[in-house]
């Protein structure tokens, strides 16, 4: 999927939203638990009520793979679910994965062939070959960490060097070296407020895709309001906000009205433009 | 598995040698191709061959993914297989995971509770809250990147802040406030030399997991001279190297002999302590 059709998906549907499909056992209504497969028949449902709101799916797989091998099983399924009856749906696998030029060469084959995700995150510490790999296919995204939601980021990504450029900074600045808008995003949580200027210095067109909505406290506007470009610039995600909205028999009609909700605070965003 | 298990290993074998476990169908011998499970064999055979030289195992994550919910299954087996038949090897999943404290709990649960490895490379990019989890389970260890083997490993590790800290002595130095040496080791590439030096000056005491001799062209001898300590402290692994030695039916035996030139170069080095 390309950058012109991932700006014509959101100016057409008036959404940015991704709906981040961390689906824990625990947490899904319990009744799905007779089924056969309880977390595809979450994700199913979870999907056919959001798909209007949205234009991405962002499952996470360390929700996945703590399910074993039916759990990998289940996100397999989840993709093809998606590439069959929702196309134009932009799918993130959030798997924050990076190694060494040989071993990236592995995932990326993994989940841009054989799982045919569009995207997937990737953790910058190794450095340019162990993003490059993931670069070298036609049509996929590379999602860099950038300025990430959680406490943790503070840590180390914030630390300025001697010129004064912090970590994330440098990120950003030396993989634009080696992508570009038209195959790489970056995380920004929603949670950095203002920090999203400084960010937009470095990458002034790119997407980038927003985390931390909802359950971490970020502010859509106050991302759209220091992060939003002419071509929106913004996939933002929300997650554990919609699909564990209820637990009872209506959980997808509930997960639906706050896709909606958010959908709704995004076209008044997007009118902005 | 506790350090003095593990320290103890290392001096009654006299070998402080990791066999990486990356195995690959289109480099293992192709006449296994006929098996049901070519890279449970593979491993199985190269398992068997190896363990008197060698106290650790790393399968990397990212050669089984690429194979599939069947390349997971062999994970999954080879695990088992280790655990049931060579108990006091130490097991390495090289995952290079790293999530928010949320997601971080699914894959320490995968890995720990569910695979049952005795620990896994993590990716220190997100700070405190990503790493945290993993150090909850007892008995268990975190190796966490702090300066890898690749060429990549320039581009942020060494970036020196304004008090000329690099960014592998800031993690090295963050993440002792948050494990300590029982729980957690570090991975520091063969290929960085007398960087070992800067390395024990921060973590004295620590394991460091060592990738990079042989296929990357680190020297033993220069880890040992500059990385070793009264307790070892050094887990060397070599992959490629050993398990590609041969592509003919003695394939296992020509690993095994790869593996015990190691071993015994390192009971030289073990014998200067």
């Amino acid at each position: 999927m390309n950058r012109q059709q991932i700006i014509e998906q959101i100016f057409s549907k008036k959404t940015f939203l991704c709906v981040g499909l961390d689906t824990d056992l625990r947490k899904i209504p319990q009744f799905l638990l007779k089924e056969e497969d309880p977390a595809f028949e979450f994700n199913k449902q979870i999907i056919d009520a959001t798909a209007p709101y949205c234009m991405a799916y962002k499952p996470n797989l360390a929700f996945y793979e703590s399910m074993g091998l039916k759990g990998i099983a289940t996100f397999e399924k989840t993709i093809n679910y998606l590439k069959e009856n929702y196309p134009n749906h932009f799918i993130i696998a959030d798997a924050k994965r990076g190694d060494i030029g040989n071993t990236s060469n592995m995932y990326a084959k993994s989940f841009f062939e054989d799982f045919g995700v569009h995207s997937l995150t990737i953790a910058p510490y190794m450095g340019e070959d162990s993003v490059k790999p993931f670069l070298a296919y036609q049509g996929k995204w590379v999602i860099l960490l950038a300025l990430t939601s959680n406490a943790g980021s503070a840590d180390f990504q914030l630390t300025e060097d001697a010129h004064g450029e912090r970590l994330f900074e440098k990120v950003l600045r030396k993989s634009t070296e080696w992508g570009d808008k038209n195959n790489m995003m970056y995380v920004v949580g929603a949670t950095q407020g203002k920090m999203f200027e400084d960010i937009r210095k470095i990458v002034p067109d790119h997407f980038l895709l927003v985390p931390g909505v909802g359950a971490q406290g970020g502010s859509l506007q106050e991302v759209c309001k220091y992060g939003m470009t002419k071509e929106c610039g913004l996939i933002v995600n929300s997650s554990r906000g919609i699909i564990y909205a209820s637990q009872g028999e209506d959980f997808a009609q509930a997960a639906a009205e706050k896709a909606k909700a958010l959908q709704q605070e995004m076209a008044i965003e997007l009118e902005k433009i």
